[in-house]
């Protein structure tokens, strides 16, 4: 079990500040995020757009705040469980916590940081028969470790920058790639999808278009996926693993079991702190809301600032807090 | 009369960056310093500190954290008022306000917003026989603008950077400077006591030590300045200007009697839009205070730019506010 001080749940950019605010008191971090890097929807949904609103950057690229903030945080040494999902968080004796991931990963902490953002992101599911059935059996949603494919026989599915980025890098992990798309171009980056193009003619992979997954199959771990093209030609391909990608939507998901306050997808917090209704358990960034409210970075990094001096009595009960400045102290005598 | 939509008391990071929050909206800002210089504290007090604490800088220079402000604030072009004090807020018929600083000008908004930090800095003022009578008659505090002083005879009094800088830097300006210091040695930087001793050394500048102005004199204009040695020696100087230059001490002063909820020198705000009790009149950054108020720059970001939302409805009464992400639209757009 993962011991910590404060478990944040999300690495976007709120729950990544927020150790540093946390740093600053004493207090250790643990985050988790459900997705395979950290970064939440700068890095996910637009890692290459300039941000103009962060102050003292008149223009930054979202990846690139990301990578600051991570070394702005690095003294602070915090730990990472990434693509898993907490899903259940339980209240000890003491007035502690254990939360409880997907994939059984435990973490206990005193106290609790909801830094989810839109929710965790889910990824989309493609219609086809026995999906589900095969799901950690061969079916995975998102490349967490690219050598898991090695020399293994790979169908990914899908249109977009996943598909064909993924496409690209694993035909030189995998014993042979092949890619299915519905339609005939790709909504890509062009270079990425011309690459595609270049490498099926090339024979690197396997393209299969204008042709959808129906059904898959195996033995308790897939061994073939059934593909039938637009105009009903029906193809048998055999795969040791099946990766659909068919974009990520954030869910709520488990948030909303824990006894906390939601109001319209998102959690209801005392402006004063941050803090929700369940003592201990603090909401930031995106998924909080108050009046008010705006969906913006740079709030998050306010409220992750004033939620950690509230959240040092629940970690150090017995000690006073003493304010002092960067400046005065820098980051190591910290 | 300069005409705006908001004046915004106060030229530090908080005033600064409320500029581009504003500019969003397309509301326009003129800004108001006591200071001859932009930057708030950060200019005045530590600008070759290291800030540890600014989300996405592992580290940034006090001063280069205004610079970036001031390129970020660029495409909105904002106007300046530096080196007068506002003293008088009168509220108009039509609700919008008038406010007048020390030197006479005035300023037309329909928002004022206090991002005044500490209070306006005011000069510390030694005991000196007739010194305020002299003020604006020859004798000033800070030097808002060298070539005022070129080819005249200068008195400077006190034993920091600013004594020594402007000695060093008006030698070649004006017709003779006299650098009169209480001690024998300095608190400024080594390097520029050394090079001020050197001038002395080599008749360019005349350096009294271990002694005080007592009086000056003159005929309605500065004429005279009386010094005594610690030892008793008197002697008197011929001059037109004495700038003594004895440190700033931040004062809340005139914003004290605009009939605003004060706390403890600080200006009670609804957390909500950190607005006053006056309609029309915010305050964020450090002269502010709520419950869990931290004196930080990022939190005065933050404030400024949930309060221009609010202010958005006194500027444009009859438009709607919508809320677009600045990676969207970028900032010219706006
Ligand atoms: C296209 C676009 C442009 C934008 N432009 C701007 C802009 O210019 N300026 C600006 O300030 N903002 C902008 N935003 C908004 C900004 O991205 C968000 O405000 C910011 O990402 C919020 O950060 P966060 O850390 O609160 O949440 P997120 O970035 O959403 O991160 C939350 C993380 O929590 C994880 N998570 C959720 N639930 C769980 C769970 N149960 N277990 C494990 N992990 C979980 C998620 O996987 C996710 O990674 C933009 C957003 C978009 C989509
Ligand atoms: C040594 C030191 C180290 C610090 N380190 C940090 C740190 O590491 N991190 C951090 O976040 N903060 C730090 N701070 C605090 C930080 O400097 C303040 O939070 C910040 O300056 C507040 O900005 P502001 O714009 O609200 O006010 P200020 O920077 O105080 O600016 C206010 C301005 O308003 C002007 N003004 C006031 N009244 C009037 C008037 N009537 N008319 C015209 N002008 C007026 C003043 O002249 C001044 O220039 C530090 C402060 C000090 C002194």
């Amino acid at each position: 079990m993962i011991q910590t001080d404060i478990c944040i749940i999300g690495a976007g950019p709120v729950g990544l500040f927020a150790v540093f605010e946390a740093g600053l008191l004493k207090m250790r971090c643990h985050l988790v995020d459900a997705l395979p890097q950290i970064g939440g929807q700068l890095s996910e949904i637009y890692p290459q757009k300039p941000i103009y609103d962060i102050p003292g950057f008149p223009s930054i690229n979202a990846q690139e705040l990301v990578d600051n903030l991570m070394k702005q945080i690095e003294p602070f040494k915090p730990s990472f469980t990434l693509g898993e999902r907490v899903e259940t968080v339980n209240r000890q004796e003491d007035k502690s916590f254990i939360l409880r991931t997907n994939e059984g990963t435990e973490i206990h902490c005193k106290v609790i940081v909801i830094a989810a953002g839109l929710g965790s992101f889910e990824p989309r599911k493609p219609a086809i028969e026995k999906l589900e059935e095969f799901e950690g059996k061969g079916v995975a949603y998102m490349v967490k470790n690219p050598e898991h494919f090695r020399n293994k026989k790979i169908v990914l599915a899908g249109g977009g920058d996943s598909a064909l980025d993924w496409t690209i890098f694993l035909s030189d992990v995998a014993e042979r790639v092949t890619l299915v798309h519905r339609g005939e171009t790709f909504r890509g980056a062009p270079d990425s999808a011309e690459k595609v193009f270049e490498m099926a003619k090339e024979g690197k992979i396997d393209l299969v278009l204008k042709s959808n997954i129906t059904k898959i199959d195996g033995n308790g771990q897939l061994k073939e996926v059934h593909i039938t093209s637009t105009e009903g030609a029906a193809s048998v391909v055999a795969a040791d693993h099946l990766i659909p990608l068919f974009g990520l939507s954030p869910k709520l998901g488990p948030i909303a079991e824990w006894g906390l306050q939601i109001d319209k997808s998102q959690i209801a917090v005392d402006t004063t702190d941050y803090s929700t209704n369940v003592e201990g358990i603090y909401a930031i960034g995106d998924i909080n809301t108050y009046t008010g409210k705006l969906k913006l970075i740079l709030c998050g990094f306010h409220e992750g600032a004033i939620m950690m001096q509230s959240a040092f009595k629940h970690v150090f009960p017995d000690q006073r807090l003493s304010f002092k400045y960067t400046t005065v102290n820098g980051v190591n005598a910290f």
